[in-house]
């Protein structure tokens, strides 16, 4: 069995223990005699299943009972056009900041809708940071202020959160469960699973209880959030394999000391990576210090043909997706909560000798 | 190793060779060092998956170059919510059938949207037939007409399709793949994967290429169908695993034979059901004969507590999933495309045994 340096955006590595497990229950879960994907969702292993990967998530992120958890389909994609289609009401607008692709997907699907304002946007920048709190100001007519608190392509984060007065909504999908925040200070919390907690066709949706009921009446059923809280994420048939992987990544989370613990080891990883680019002129960092995420490290080389050397060398030496994203080029390595830190040191070992040969 | 009798009616049964497939290849698919679920969506090794599930199921069901082909998250319920906000223009109305259960999910999404016109409903005789042709007289200012080919539930399916001028759509969720049927004769098709096709949070969608043209520009981005014909099911994420299933399953349908050779297995284990169901007054089919669903058997013992002990002894003996509907009661076998003859032959014996004890 071969295993690859995986520093893939997303879909990402997984823990291979947690991939062992799934494996080895593939065929008969749980004794059931059938496979996990076989089963009913209404059944009560599944409902097992389900519940513990809830009281996972409530427990790591410690979510009170103020807020609903939902595990619904379409990735945070389907969360852009459903959260102005719930939380905007008529005669109302919504806030944003653009601070890279994924908060711009998110403004482009909220303005099709209705009153949408940009309030601040790092695009002439091209993206190198996110605002500092003296840079916003937010419209009193604003249903919600939304972010996205690390961006997957730009490589930035928030350091800390914007002061909202409106419920703050933070698109979380490429750092959920990587460092401790206060789940209090967010009207609503959304991931796309396959960066930290799964694979991919799913998303986790952490919002306050009071939000679910703004929806306008005539949003269709399926996309309406009380529809989906009244179900408890069963209003029809979810990702199943989904949330099973939910519930052995969260028990994995758990095992080695819940986020705060999983936190150190990502700033470790982080910083090693970030000490080796900060070390000499051969390699850049295009982000603001300060902004930097410990989820999605991107640099550049003296030279795009140094860059595909570099990603072409890696790739023969094992390492998997260190090519930045199309839109931005550069270098980029995800190194999510799976990546181990045996794979960051390869990574660094090798980045040191590259240098030594090309620098 | 356990492997019960699976006739549960979704998240379904599997081929176990294609189970067994993607537990060997799960850590290490393809070679490639990291598993299906770690690997990116738009790599080239997960690009032949997605071709690959495509080419299948085009050679399957014969579906032409007229037609689009997708892999979409949400299942067959948020396509209830997506057919009339992209193929209702404004001022128009759809024609919606009602059989049953799934059927009346999809009218209720309908009726929030726009005009919406139930030209036949067989609630009152307790959804047990479809509507026979010249019961059926179309709205002339409909966009499409809506039918549920088979409904799960009731056990019913159309044994031919209503000939209509506007577009028919039909939720072939529990029967997609079962049975022959002619592309052409619908402008859309579409199917949650859960029944015959996959594991759970994947809808496959059969849709004519001018069809895609209609969706009125105010529509949310990620819930057009030209989004995501444009993207070729890749604008963002999908679910990966799930259509990595499809094409095992797939290639597992290939391998018997085809649909052809799917159809006749399918009507073998369903006429044998059929026939201990008629076989005596101890059983009864509550469903109009010439409507029998080949894939979602029903029927019902003298009593509820016989139907209770029959599911509680067939549960004892590794027959799973046999107890009907909570909305309807009675006893049900799902009997999909990954159902294995035995299984059915070791459901009947186990009915003749219980009705001598019984009977």
């Amino acid at each position: 069995m071969k295993r690859v340096y995986n520093f893939n955006a997303g879909p990402a590595a997984l823990p291979l223990d947690v991939l062992k497990k799934a494996q080895e229950e593939m065929i008969d879960f749980n004794g059931c005699g059938m496979s996990l994907m076989e089963m009913s969702h209404r059944s009560k292993d599944f409902d097992a299943v389900i519940e513990g990967a809830e009281a996972n998530v409530r427990e790591l992120m410690g979510v009170s009972d103020d807020y609903e958890v939902l595990f619904l389909q379409g990735g945070a994609s389907l969360q852009f056009a459903m959260i102005p289609m719930n939380l905007r009401r008529p005669g109302k607008s919504a806030d944003y900041i653009d601070t890279g692709s994924w908060a711009s997907k998110a403004i482009k699907e909220a303005k099709l809708g209705g009153d949408t304002n940009v309030i601040w946007s790092g695009k002439e920048e091209k993206y190198v940071r996110v605002p500092k709190a003296d840079e916003l100001t937010f419209d009193p007519n604003a249903e919600y202020v939304h972010i996205c608190s690390n961006e997957t392509i730009g490589g930035i984060r928030y350091p800390e959160f914007p002061k909202t007065d409106a419920p703050l909504i933070a698109d979380m999908s490429s750092e959920i469960m990587s460092r401790v925040i206060n789940v209090n200070d967010f009207g609503m919390i959304y991931a796309g699973a396959q960066k930290n907690i799964g694979p991919s066709g799913l998303a986790l949706i952490i919002i306050r209880k009071d939000l679910v009921e703004r929806t306008p009446d005539s949003t269709p059923i399926f996309l309406r959030y009380d529809t989906h809280v009244k179900a408890k994420s069963l209003y029809n048939t979810p990702n199943t394999w989904g949330i099973y992987f939910v519930k052995l990544v969260t028990d994995y989370v758990k095992s080695i000391g819940g986020v705060a613990a999983m936190q150190k080891i990502n700033e470790a990883k982080a910083a090693k990576l970030y000490d080796v680019i900060d070390s000499s002129d051969f390699w850049r960092s295009p982000v603001a210090k300060d902004n930097r995420s410990i989820m999605n490290v991107v640099w550049r080389l003296p030279s795009e043909e140094l860059e595909a050397r570099f990603v072409a060398e890696a790739k023969a030496a094992d390492m998997i997706g260190l090519k930045g994203h199309r839109s931005v080029g550069g270098l980029r390595a995800s190194i999510y909560n799976a990546v181990p830190a045996e794979a960051v040191d390869a990574l660094c070992a090798f980045m040191k000798d590259f240098e030594k040969k090309n620098g």
